[in-house]
């Protein structure tokens, strides 16, 4: 069932024992929303932890390193950020039945808990706990400052989405004024780059391959680039959009080889070019701006394929 | 003479014919200050325009496109974002005698002016320029929200520097609700690199050289680089950070051969690593945390004595 902010807070207040779960590949607004969430509660003088399937990446890591796990048996499970029981990952896995509060700003939430908190219109769930500690009447102290300001900063790129709202700002503002330390928390989440990441990068750009008068720009990432690199799955992301961050590009290609020799197509276009008709010719699909495809090829023929369907389209524009 | 907001609002309202000026090299702050000021005082009835020595950069046209130039004799000369009457440029070092007021937030402004509004506190002058037009009682419309965000977002690396503030956030959550195009702003100023931005990165990154147990980064930008890239000076700047974003990095530096055979040094550190100590053994100097010198030698000579000097640095902590 869907339900209010005090609805929430009103639940959490007659009740104790609760144990908060982040979504699996967890990002800055799971990590931060669960851990403002745990340390308000905890003020209130109640029993919680949270945890996660995976561990907790480094850069997350002073928004946890302080909060020493409690001795308790949970009784009420709660998620932060979490669109669906799948995400919970294989070692939460045995709650997905049991979830009594999920809160989620994903307009995809499957509703798989009891009692659900969903604001769509949020940038990040850390927004949604920002009103849930309001009404909770918890003071908002340093630690609960930084993990909310992580939480949105995270969840907008530092305030550059279309996602980012007056009301995002707002709670941003509000975050400083109680002492989250914004300058350290952005150059920790986006000034630092792994050297791995770095070589990544630089193989990565070698590739670049510009065609159609340089309205199109097709990168390739090797199985051999990551393995060389050594850069994880959750250092791709970066890379893959540098095709369409090139001025002048009107469709930007990514081909990534995966574990197991397929190429995963990213497509991102701007102008007329339809990301989404395009990926349909090869079995795939999207949005008309950003689109995606498999092949079960070489690198070198996905993008002949490719590169030869978006020169149809540019001559039939 | 340095004055307060409201009385530079009486000086604005009690005149006409104004001619405001940007600095050369224009940034989207000295830009977004002059446009929204040139806005709001029109709107009052009043004639204005503004200039630049340099062309105003492609990427900056919708904050002055519309801005037809109005028929008049400039009566005050007005400054938006300008430290000093050297940041003029040719064009417009006419004026540096007669400067009637003065807008900025550089703590080290020369008081060129007959009168100055400054306030070192405000990330961006287009903060001082928002509270201006309040003072002003002039309603804020679409096109000066785009304006004063861009400055805002531009001089904070949209919210990531040291230098946001509460206030900083407030005026932007203002902006984006009288319609700044907020997202539309940031993909312009922050996700777009040109070709020949992205061909010099490329080449870049493959120079990078570490030492000390990877504590030390060393990037190279040769005159060749440049010239092959197509790349201008407005485009290293995100290029130069490169060694010190990499994760571990305590000394990162970028040596960059200038035009006329000089190696121009910049040196970032974290940790314990002193680099204007490091800088003044080569006549050089700046802060403890980013410094410069320069070397009248090749690139290959300036790195092997920069990383000696560095090596002993490294071996006395």
């Amino acid at each position: 069932m869907r339900i209010t902010v005090d609805k929430a807070a009103k639940l959490l207040l007659n009740r104790d024992c609760f144990l908060i779960l982040c979504h699996m590949s967890p990002d800055g607004d799971t990590i931060g929303s669960a851990s403002a969430l745990c340390r308000a509660l905890r003020t209130l003088g109640k029993k919680v932890n949270m945890t996660c399937s995976d561990n907790i990446p480094k850069q997350y890591g002073y928004l946890v390193e302080d909060l020493a796990e409690m001795e308790f048996t949970p009784e009420y499970i709660v998620t932060t950020d979490v669109a669906s029981t799948s995400l919970l990952g294989d070692r939460l896995n045995i709650y997905k039945d049991d979830i009594f509060l999920a809160i989620d700003h994903h307009p995809s939430n499957t509703m798989f808990a009891q009692h659900t908190l969903l604001c769509p219109e949020a940038a990040a769930t850390a927004e949604i706990i920002h009103e849930l500690i309001e009404e909770l009447d918890v003071d908002v102290d340093k630690p609960i400052a930084d993990a909310i300001y992580t939480g949105i900063s995270t969840d907008t790129g530092c305030f550059r989405y279309a996602n980012t709202t007056v009301q995002t700002h707002l709670v941003a503002a509000e975050m400083i004024g109680y002492g989250a330390d914004n300058a350290y928390i952005n150059r920790l989440m986006f000034e630092t780059k792994s050297m791995n990441r770095i070589k990544l990068e630089q193989m990565a750009l070698n590739t670049i391959e510009y065609y159609f008068e340089n309205h199109c720009a097709v990168l390739s990432i090797t199985r051999d680039m990551l393995h060389i690199s050594g850069a994880d799955e959750t250092e791709l992301d970066g890379v893959s959009s540098i095709p369409r961050q090139i001025e002048g590009v009107e469709v930007g290609v990514t081909l990534r080889e995966k574990n197991d020799g397929v190429i995963k197509v990213s497509l991102r276009t701007a102008g007329h070019m339809d990301a989404s008709a395009l990926c349909k010719q090869f079995g795939g699909g999207g949005h008309k701006r950003a689109a995606g495809c498999l092949f079960e090829c070489s690198i070198e023929e996905a993008k002949k394929q490719l590169v030869e369907a978006i020169g149809q389209a540019f001559s039939q524009q």
